[in-house]
């Protein structure tokens, strides 16, 4: 078996050793249900309030703006399901590009009265300030509008969408998924009321998340329940995965910089040298992306074809978003932007983390010109 | 530091060792995304769906009837607001004695037009076959009652109470977490449809849960998202936790007997020596009751008063449930079964686990009998 070279990041990532650490020394000692009164139970709590503290200064938010959830995609259902009344009267707007956590969600919303409407992006999957600016109505009680795509990187203005907003005192929930560990985010400064982010994009726990919602934002329960998370988020606190959350952020935080210019250096690598594959295109925006986010399309063949290919050599990448492998239909975010069917099913994604090389850039720019060779050679669509 | 005696197992539990080893393993080695098509996302499927089969073999059920949930409060939100369509002729029932996830949500519900009847217990708090029976109406969705109470340990007439529904072609759902994993659950023995349980009840981790759905049920998502648990729960798999509350289960399950035996030796010293002090009550039923649950009010001081003096003995107990603490009011499952807010004040809700040994019982019917009296003679609505 080669060596693994995982490069799905944007998928998921590996616990950091301290992150692992911080959550054994909770699992093996520390099991206190944080709203009982007794020793063990004060215990559980400080290490509560001491997590929401360090995850609000990751953010410049306040600790009492940060409320956990089980992942991203409830923080994203508690969102948008929250702010609306399903009075008959109610709009809503998103964009043709955001995960399925958003997208799902806004279908739910539409099936019960609320209007919604999906902006569409420009061709490098961008929403536009005069996009949003054109869509709102009277009755919009929500722009929700991701803050870097989970599939092809594209980093969205996200400070002048917020602003907008603001202007007509309408609410701004970004889905912070992708970016949140990953590129420096300011609350206060960006304006936003609502933000959803997911431990194990940088490198926490799974099953664990939050939402920073704006002291005065007005939240109606999603999970009901007991007492926790004022009353707004039933449930016994994971103090193990809440605890390992906060140090994977404060982490990320701190090296912040310095990874980011690691990985924009292998990001530039990786895409210079695959562009220069015949008719391929990088997919999203040439610049304004996240660091390690690496998307093509090649075209005449088929991104699993790929992936399988590069499996057998030990490389993990995806074509994609996790959350919908086993679809045959192409990326709603790819058919977005532009692409044809046709060439939207070549899709790769190369998410490089923070623990990836040179040495495993260099691995994959030599194998995979001769893959996309071999496939294109075998494919009945190709035609050069 | 006097040494530490938990007996607050209905609040949360310790894990075992051996699930610690098991999620240890997952959350250094197995990191990857179960939806993903390389290695290293097939290895953390094969050992999601490896972890469904342990869990439905546990309750008689089918792998694909076992739906991951982050916890017992997502379960049981998920089962009351997916079983209704707010079409506005809509009815429900549960019972008064509920845990607050489901009463809160059953809120939501009646906030939203459907139509809701809370069931009165009797005096050991149990519902009545013949009380569910004269509430059904032509239109009840669903009935929803609890397998075992916890805040004093009564177990339902889950088998009854689940025919009655059966016969009427009503859905009928159980909220089990203080059941799961400490009392012999049969779902297709007991006709159950729905059935809620988390994690940490029995020796697993927090933030962990599943609902159990009998094949055939309607069941729409209540956390729209991707493609995980056949599109109905979005959100990345939390698969080291899943493999810990798998293992935790088979533990538990494998030991049902043994722990039984033991805790029901346990429980009756302890309840037959704390009824010795003068003016006190057993909440719950006298035998039907979880075996390591142990319930009582003293007349004449506040639960929260013995609390306190337990705990600077290194005694860990509860006055009822967590998930309510911080409020003033008695409890609502004590005021329901008939006791004035007086006596309710009173409460002590100890609640033993497979760890704790006759020395802990023996220390605490020790100490207990002296607290009680100092504190009643410090009370002022203490008149003997």
């Amino acid at each position: 078996m080669n060596k693994i070279i995982y490069v799905d990041n944007a998928a998921t990532t590996a616990i950091l050793p301290e992150v692992f650490e911080a959550m054994k020394s909770c699992l093996e000692n520390n099991f206190g249900n944080a709203s009982s009164i007794y020793s063990i139970g004060r215990f559980a709590k400080q290490e509560l309030e001491k997590s929401r503290k360090i995850i609000a200064n990751c953010i410049n938010a306040e600790p009492d703006e940060i409320f956990f959830t089980s992942c991203g995609t409830e923080s994203d259902n508690w969102a948008l399901k929250s702010s609306v009344k399903f009075s008959g009267n109610e709009h809503i707007i998103t964009s043709q590009i955001e995960h399925h956590a958003i997208l799902n969600s806004a279908r739910f919303l539409e099936n019960h009265g609320v209007e919604v409407v999906y902006l569409k992006p420009d061709k490098f999957g961008m929403i536009l300030p005069e996009t949003l600016e054109s869509a709102l109505q009277d009755n919009t009680k929500l722009v929700s509008i991701m803050f870097a795509n989970n599939e092809i990187g594209t980093i969205q203005p996200i400070k002048e969408l917020a602003s907008i907003c603001k202007k007509k005192n309408i609410k701004f929930h970004t889905d912070a998924v992708q970016a949140v560990g990953h590129i420096k985010i300011d609350v206060k400064d960006l304006g936003i009321d609502m933000l959803s982010a997911s431990a194990h994009k940088f490198n926490g726990p799974k099953g664990i998340g939050f939402l920073y919602v704006k002291k005065g934002t007005s939240l109606p329960a999603f999970v009901h329940g007991g007492a926790q998370e004022k009353n707004k988020r039933g449930g016994t606190e994971n103090i193990a995965s809440i605890v390992g959350m906060a140090k994977a952020l404060e982490i990320n935080t701190n090296n912040l910089e310095s990874n980011q210019a690691k990985l924009k250096n292998l990001q530039k690598k990786l895409i210079d040298n695959i562009l220069l594959i015949e008719e391929t295109i990088l997919t999203g925006h040439p610049n304004l992306r996240t660091p390690g986010s690496a998307s093509f399309c090649f075209k005449g063949i088929e991104g699993e074809s790929i992936l399988l290919n590069l499996d057998a050599l030990g490389i993990c990448a995806s074509s994609g978003s996790a959350c919908t492998s086993g679809s045959l239909d192409p990326s709603h975010v790819l058919l977005s932007i532009g692409l044809s069917h046709e060439v939207a099913h070549g899709s790769l994604r190369i998410a490089l983390g923070a623990n990836n090389t040179m040495e495993d850039v260099d691995y994959i720019i030599s194998v995979l010109p001769p893959i996309v060779k071999k496939l294109r050679a075998m494919s009945p669509i190709w035609n050069k």
